[in-house]
């Protein structure tokens, strides 16, 4: 069946585990819309996979790269029926974009955070950074105060170019809130806004490959992260934040995305946070919406893109699931030192 | 510490492995409601659980039972504020009730849907049924559709007292849908349904304690079950699921309750789950609502509520998550007979 071999063909070709389920997620995403990045957003894969199988489904006739836009050809239009392979669909409440929280009680948080966010650090390719929406973060900060680990708690955010430490510490709720980067700008940033709004907020320079600091293990009651994709760069991030747990009620905060991260690397990731004494309570798809970065042109999947547009800096494409998890357990992190590049793997798109 | 304490005792009485900060769900639970359901549901943890940490509250001093409500005292409020403990938020979209989904373009099938459904056999007890509201049987036809689960393909339905089967049918999109249940009444009335509406859906009697006949093995696209939620009376039900997918890319919706599953029950299923060769990449806390079932009073937790009151039929207390599972590799699950009670645990409060 030709699905099946373009699936087997992308996972020869990029190393990418790629199902005939994940071929047709990509029809299903063409059926949708010719836009590109829309594409590569609704088919949920690997962005390189997606690259690979439209150029795939171009060569079998399915569809056709016109004027920068991917249409869906009339063979392609029958095959889909024939198949029974529907246009993708999100039914996505309008109101809350899907993520299921009501954020008017965040309005004063929302007006405060965007005003001080205007002057905030680009992001840097260097540091694999690329920052969400402000109605993101804020939408993260009600998921935290509903879940219990916002208010009262000691909060940790592992690398924070998203500023969550900002909003968190902004709401004046929490105990105490601590953010590492490794971006000089970044710690620079939160400081004068720390020092600004007199907010109770400390920041230190940590680069995550490194071991975290003993005073700042089992010392928290939360953490948030927004770990690079590999899977050896996840379970760092991931490993660091379990460490600076107190104990089994403590919970983490971590985006995964479906666009560097195929699902077997997901069931890698899971399994692991399951086996470091953890339980996975919620899992929202699509929850983070992220700003463009400027170095789309750079990054690792433009070349292979089979239609070439900069999307605007606020259409969103690139978008993450959130997971929460909670120790049910000791946590069982070891806080070793990585070394090497622990940024890139075959699903790789934007370092 | 006191709440560690508390926490210890209930799991020493009850079998029910609790943290001190399940301890404090339900103080903060407490803090925000002072009607025993809404406690319950707040509180997240097993319904036993709730009522045990209720009294053990009481005793200290913090809470007390007075005409029929949970009234948290005034040492107790002090507590709270000293221990940073807030009142429970859900900061729930007001639209989509937390689900993130969209329904208006299901009005018609809701309408159909309810038309039809006036006339569903009551939830027994016998059969540990308790289905949920017409709503969210909606919603998981929209979450199917969403995730590319629903057109062309072909459905299995295990235990259909929510009627999930029918409304699958009733949007005429699947290629095939079966449900199997080991009540005659659902399987009249979904026959008599099908009939007359002339719907591609098929019932056939099963108790899923029986291994699935051979001919409903590696058959499905996706499978839907609310699986009773002892440990082995869910991994019955998962494995059931798992063993009638065809293979990687195929997916199945189980819902999962707090009321009666500890999250060291729930990191035992996910465990089991990926293990059987399944990734989760959908979790959505709350997302089904019950309809309450006629055997409130005769329900195992029913003596243990410090305060007593028969909750009216959609005052909706008992909720549950739905968790999203796919195939990543051949599914991993034996097909075998389960002997005895695979309905009740220590967690266990409804049956």
């Amino acid at each position: 069946m030709e699905l099946r071999k373009i699936a087997k063909r992308v996972e020869e070709k990029h190393g990418i585990p790629l199902t005939e389920r994940d071929v047709v997620r990509v029809f299903s995403a063409a059926l949708a819309s010719a836009d590109i990045w829309r594409i590569v957003d609704l088919a949920e894969i690997p962005v390189l996979g997606t690259c690979e199988v439209l150029e795939a489904l171009a060569e079998q006739g399915w569809v056709e790269f016109k004027n920068g836009r991917v249409i869906v050809t009339e063979t392609g239009r029958d095959l889909a029926v024939q198949l029974g392979i529907g246009a993708a669909q999100e039914f996505r409440c309008p109101r809350c974009r899907g993520r299921g929280l009501e954020l008017s009680p965040f309005h004063k948080l929302s007006q405060k955070f965007h005003e001080l966010a205007k002057d905030r650090p680009e992001a840097s390719q260097e540091f694999d950074q690329g920052y969400v929406t402000e109605e993101t973060t804020v939408a993260r900060i009600a998921l935290l105060y509903a879940r219990g680990d916002l208010v009262g708690k000691e909060i940790l955010v592992l690398g924070d170019d998203d500023l969550v430490s900002l909003a968190a510490a902004l709401t004046r709720l929490p105990r105490r809130v601590v953010a590492l980067d490794v971006d000089q700008r970044i710690i620079q940033f939160l400081e004068d806004a720390a020092r600004g709004e007199n907010l109770n907020l400390e920041v230190y320079h940590h680069d995550l490959r490194e071991p975290l600091p003993s005073e700042l293990l089992k010392r928290f009651d939360t953490f948030v992260c927004d770990p690079t994709e590999s899977f050896r760069g996840y379970l760092a991030f991931a490993q660091r934040g379990i460490s600076a747990l107190r104990g089994p009620g403590c919970a983490g905060y971590l985006g995964l995305t479906r666009l560097e991260a195929s699902l077997r690397k997901w069931q890698k990731i899971e399994l692991a946070l399951l086996e470091a004494g953890a339980v996975i309570t919620d899992l929202f798809p699509n929850f983070h919406e992220y700003v463009n970065w400027p170095y789309i042109e750079t990054m690792r999947a433009w070349p292979h893109l089979p239609v070439k547009r900069v999307p605007g800096k606020f259409e969103p494409w690139y978008r993450s699931a959130l997971i929460r998890i909670e120790l049910v357990e000791e946590g069982k992190a070891e806080n070793v030192r990585y070394s090497g590049d622990i940024f890139t793997d075959e699903e790789a798109a934007t370092t």
